[in-house]
Parts: C-alpha cells; structure tokens; sequence
C-alpha cells in the first residue's frame, strides 16, 4: 500500500513530508488493513476507540496521548543480528585503511575477517569499542550523512532488501493510524539515537525531536570560527531496560498511554507506561514466523523475550502473534528498487 | 490582554488547554501588541513573514520551524535572584524540621537565618548542596507536586507578585504568535527540567516535552509493586552555556530557526542557531528598566550579558531593549488573585 512504498522508495535525503505517510481516507474507514481479525487487532481498535470518545469514561486528551515504540524488533526486523551492527561492521571496514593496526587487533580484525562468532565473542568490551571506533569521532552533521550513505545502499544478508524496508508494514499501519487518532508517535530505542534520526521520518513519519534513543557523549566547540558538536565514545545514555523509563522521562516528561515493544528491554517501559492511571496500552510483538521472518523468544541472543511473555498477559499486556495477527511483513516487493 | 490573563490567574493544578493561550483574531490581525514600534518588533515580523511566504526564497519548511527560548531573564524575570533558588530556599526551611542538624551547618544555617550574603558567598558547593537537599529524594511525581504547590502560593520579595506573574507579557505574544505562525516552541534553559515542566504547560503554552533544561540524575524502581522514577543528588546535564546545543541536540535534533535569550549564558545557543544554513534570527532581551523591571549587564551576578551585548550586533543578532521596545512588561495587574 502506499504508506509502505513512500516508507522505502524514496531516496534517503529527500525527506518526504510527513503528511505523505499519513493514512489515506480508505485506511482510516478499514484501519489497520494488514492485521488479521483476531484479538490483536480487536483490542488495537477497541483502545484507541476509547480513548478518543470524546465524553466516554476512557477518553484520553489529546495533550496526553503519547504512543511510544521500541525499534529493533518492534518497527524493523533485527536479525541474525542488530542492524546497527551491520552498520557497525561495515563502518569499521571502510575506516580500515587509516587504522593499519586493526589487522591485527581484535576485535577489529575479526570484523575485517568476517568473522562474526568472534566479533559476537568479543563480549561488551569488544562491542564498545567497536561501536567507539565506527560511532565516534565525527561531528552530528558528518554521523547523519555516513548513516544516510549507508541506510541507501546496504542490504540484508538474508533477505536482500535494503534494511529500511524491513519495517514491518503492519506496524507502519499501527503509526499512521494512531497519529490519525491523535496520538504523537516516539521512538524509545536501546539503539542509537543519531543512528535512527536521519531516517525514520521519512520512514516511520516520526521526526527527530520525536526519538529516544542510547546517546553518546557530544561537545560543542567552534572550529575555525564554525559550530560542530563533536561526537564522544563515552556513553551518556543507554536506552535500555530500566533505561527506557528514564530516556521517556528526560525527553517527553510525560508517561505514555500506549506502549509497543518485543522483548525483555522493553519490559520497564511497558511497565511504567501501563501502572500509570487511566486507559493504558501494553502490547508486545511476538517473533513466531519463521517463514517469513524469524521465530524466537526465550532462548534468542538477540531481542530475548521471557519475562514479559509470562507476565505480560497478568498485567494485561496484549501478546501480538506476528504468525497468526500479521497478513504481510514487509512493505509490498513494489517498493524494493 | 486575555493571554496574560489566563497565563497567570488559572490554579496551578487545572491545566488550561493550550488552545486557550493562542491568539485571538484581534491578535493575529495586529501581532505582538505590547511591542512598541520600532526595529525589533519590525525585525521581529519581518523575519516571521518572510520564513512562512510559501515559495519565497527565505521559506522553512513547517517541519523545520523551531523556537528555542531561554527561560530565565527572557521568558519571567530572574532578580534578584533566580525564582528557582527562591524555591530552593523554601524548601530547605520547610524540611528544616527533619534536619536538626542544618541549624549549626552551613549553607544551611544562613538559609534559615535568612542571611542571603552567606548563602550566595557560599559557592558552586554551597549551592550544589542546598539544589541536592531540596530537589532530590523524592520521585518525580511527589517533586511535580512540590513545585506546583509553591508556585501557587510563594510571593516575590519586591513585587509581592505570584512568580508566574512575573512572566513578561511581550514575550507571551511571542509565543503565541510564533505558533499560530507553524513555529514549534521550547524552553532551553539553564534551570532545572523538573522545576519548569510543572506550569510551562499553563503559563506558556509549552508542553513538558518541549522543554529541555538542567537534569538530575533518575533512576527507576519498583516499590511495593508500583514503578517509579526517583530523583538523585547526581548532576545528569546542565543546560548553560555549551550545555545548551548539546540538550538541543539530545531532546530535538534539529538546529532551531529563532533563539532568544539574555545572557551569556544563552550566546552558544544562539551561536549554534545563527551558524545554520538558511534564514535563522537570534534575540537578546537587554534588561533596561530600572524602573518597570531591572536594569542590569556586564556587572550583574545574574543574567550577566557582556560577549552576546558586544558581538551581538555583528552577528546580525537582535538586540531588545526593554526599556525601549515593550510597552507592558508583566501581564496585566487584574490578572493579581
């Protein structure tokens, strides 16, 4: 549908405005177009029916409807490993040539060598200073233009698409009709905060000052009499866990009424949104298809989910069967260039 | 006029919908009302008009239209000493009774003594003490309560005024005029996020995710199974000076169209928003009116303007001179309960 081939065909730099992903009149009269009927979407529609009825004992102001999402996992796919990652990787290959030592120093010759059991093996340390050595070191500006480089030309191992059009089309359904309803759509991602900006307004429609993310440290200095902020390798903020409360905390200050995730990082977030008064939405996205994308839950390396597959549906929280809810993944094969 | 009206007379708990703060058809057919003719009313809707001609050379996007204004000395007064230290002060002695020890310690001592001169004398340290034993220990919703309780009730030293009515009546219509223009507003302030985001909502018409300000440290807990946010003596960021683009870029992410401050302290933010691309404008509330307000600059111990006074102009940068330009400083005496 169409929200789907603007979310991926465009080119990376040519911002569509937002209102381009906004829902046409057809969606919003049959909402939801790529959800099975089933009790997912049942209690999707049923939510935001009312909270939205003006006078009704559930109505939410518009002022406080707040629906906030968790990226890797949630909006977009995330495996065989963080998209980041790949980013990360790639990163690290192109910068090899000013850094002849990585050939021989791990972990950065194993990314060199492709070699990702080592890589995944390097444990946190590792993945620091990768994530400093690829992340780091640059201004804002510089960072945005090398992660919209790379978002318009790197493809998924396994399914060959660019990696922004593995967003999940029912998910960009969930986007534009919520925004439609009202609601003001966030991002609160354990990824990276300048890693996510340059790109999900043109594919999520949500704009940068609407995404929460993991920061790295940032100093503003006046280079040859020109402003930059220059990205740090030290952490400011990791977006993750007891994190995600925090991050809503520091950059929205006010508790969600709705919150989506898939994993146990978004088990705090879920929590702190659905203890809150009134009408409240937990859902968790269920990764049950290992046809069309993966299966995984309890036992996954990436995106584990257990706790809040066992008590979630206690809490009220809706379980998202993605094989039995979702009719289609990905936005339409249409859109891949 | 009914924007000063409502921003100061409404209880503190009964948010006023935003809308009720917008401009009236009377406003908007004659911005800006207490502005007095003059170069920096004219600079003012100059600026405005050209960056929302569609198709004009100087138009920005409505996506792209942010306002960044600094809080103390450009949005409320800030003499004679900042309205949030006023507090600070009243907090120490209303939680005296719990700390016995506090009336042989220092700072604490001259705070209760009312001794003001000890207390400013006492430093970066002294202060750093009397900001952790009146802004943390407490979740974030008991602190949000706090503030708002005070600032219903506490008085001004001078002007026997309500804090919130010591808001200046110009800068309101400029708010209000900017918005109805496309321009999304936020605070950027030195002050603290927790002591602002209670009544900027109902004063200005600034919701609690556009404002960005000096940040304790958070952290999340669980307590007797109800989750929540408590706020600890750590300093997470402080929004002055360089901390200013750096909280800019954390919470928006774009670099702002229009800035306006008054001191020192707001010259990097308006450096950062002057250097972009493109038709930005940068503003400086010159304090000069002894008479209506405070006259104060390069020797002031708050809000000192000297580098900003004296690059300003060079920088194309607009200087107001209250004195000068506003014919109204607070809103209207009928707003006084």
């Amino acid at each position: 549908m169409a929200a789907g081939l603007l979310a991926c065909s465009a080119p990376p730099r040519d911002a569509a405005p937002s209102d381009a992903i906004e829902p046409t009149s057809a969606e919003q009269a049959a909402p939801l177009p790529s959800w099975n009927d089933g009790p997912a979407r049942a209690a999707l529609l049923d939510f935001v029916a009312r909270t939205t009825r003006q006078g009704g004992p559930s109505f939410v102001a518009p002022a406080e409807r707040i629906a906030v999402f968790d990226n890797d996992g949630t909006l977009w796919a995330e495996q065989p490993f963080y998209f980041q990652l790949a980013f990360a990787l790639d990163r690290v290959k192109a910068l090899a040539p000013q850094h002849p030592e990585w050939a021989t120093t791990q972990p950065f010759k194993a990314v060199l060598d492709n070699d990702m059991k080592t890589v995944l093996g390097s444990g946190e340390r590792g993945l620091l200073q990768i994530v400093a050595a690829s992340h780091a070191g640059t201004t804002t500006e510089e960072f945005a233009g090398i992660v919209n480089d790379w978002i318009g030309s790197a493809r998924h191992p396994v399914t060959k698409r660019r990696y922004d059009e593995m967003v999940y089309q029912p998910m960009l359904e969930v986007l534009t009709w919520l925004r439609a309803n009202g609601y003001k759509t966030y991002i609160v991602s354990g990824g990276g905060l300048e890693f996510m900006r340059p790109w999900t307004e043109r594919v999520y429609g949500i704009p940068p000052e609407q995404v929460v993310g993991s920061r790295l440290d940032v100093r503003y200095e006046v280079r040859a009499g020109t402003p930059v902020l220059v990205r740090l390798p030290g952490l400011d903020h990791l977006d993750d866990k007891a994190g995600k409360p925090v991050g809503i905390h520091q950059v929205i200050g006010r508790r969600p009424t709705i919150a989506f995730g898939n994993s146990d990082g978004d088990f705090e977030m879920l929590e702190w949104t659905t203890a809150g008064r009134g009408p409240r939405l937990g859902v968790i996205v269920h990764h049950t298809d290992a046809e069309r994308e993966w299966a995984y839950d309890r036992d996954s390396h990436i995106g584990r989910l257990a706790r809040a597959l066992d008590d979630g549906p206690g809490r009220g929280w809706v379980i998202v069967d993605m094989k039995r809810d979702w009719s289609a993944i990905y936005p339409a094969a249409a859109a891949r260039p």
